[in-house]
């Protein structure tokens, strides 16, 4: 089966919340991809439940893309520790670090249940899953604790 | 708040499982890539637990990869009813839908737990949330109900 970086990670010598960058590739015409680790939670410790989680990826899809160009997606990784984020071109670690402390700063103190994108049957998959209760709380504990944008990888 | 393609969709008016085009992108320097929407349970009628999610989400990037070419990234939606697919180049909804199906019908039918990448606690981030069984059985219910990959989004 085809191997994947994500899996060759060490994931006990990470310390959380970090954004590394995970590769970047380059398309047949010479466009730049890059695909970031954004951890938000140390692996194996903690998980952010799905809800939390849910409201957490809305709101990230509309405050990214207003922070940093080139957003292609923004999406949970199954262990709930954090996303994937893909991009165009070649953004430093740093300035993906300043958009998320920034996105998750604006979900801590200003989004209000109304500001959330796709909260309803049409708009969303499973409406009834979500918390901006959690995403909040969430949004200020991972803040508390700082985001590194050279996390110590020691692998 | 900039808006996003997927919550326009108006999730009533889908017949899930399916996969649907959500969108291509053109780099400046001319590459595509296109992400699209693998819709394996019917929006809020169900959802999938997250460890059979999360085992599914690890088998999928193998599995996929070995099928399709140019896979950049599948990762499940915040509401547990699909994934998101990027890949480079403009694979039609017919291949990716093949490459899905075959890829469902392997966990359903030969993945032993051995073969499951990415479950310890040095390259998982959260290993003890994982289910071969539940992978197994969703992948077998969503084979059943047939994967279109022409949707009927009556928008
Ligand atoms: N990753 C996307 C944003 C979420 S799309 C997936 C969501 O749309 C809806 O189908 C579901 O609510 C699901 O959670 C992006 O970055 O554009
Ligand atoms: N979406 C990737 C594959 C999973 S990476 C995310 C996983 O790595 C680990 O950190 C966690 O177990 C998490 O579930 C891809 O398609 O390459």
């Amino acid at each position: 089966m085809a191997e994947v970086e994500s899996f060759t990670l060490d994931h006990t010598a990470v310390k959380a919340p970090y954004v590394r960058l995970i590769a970047t590739e380059h398309g047949n015409q010479g466009d730049t991809i890059s695909n970031f680790d954004l951890r938000l939670v140390q692996p194996n410790e903690n998980a952010i439940p799905t809800a939390g989680l849910h409201t957490i990826e809305h709101l990230l899809a509309g405050l990214l893309r207003d922070r940093l160009a080139g957003v292609i997606d923004c999406s949970p990784f199954g262990c709930r520790t954090g996303f994937h984020l893909i991009t165009w071109g070649e953004p430093s670690t740093e300035d993906v670090a300043i958009a998320l402390k920034e996105s998750l700063a604006e979900i801590r103190d200003t989004i209000e249940w109304q500001d959330v994108q796709g909260t309803d049957k049409f708009s969303c998959g499973n409406y009834k899953d979500h918390s901006l209760f959690s995403a909040k709380e969430w949004s200020a504990e991972i803040l508390d604790q700082g985001i590194s944008s050279d996390p110590d990888v020691r692998q």
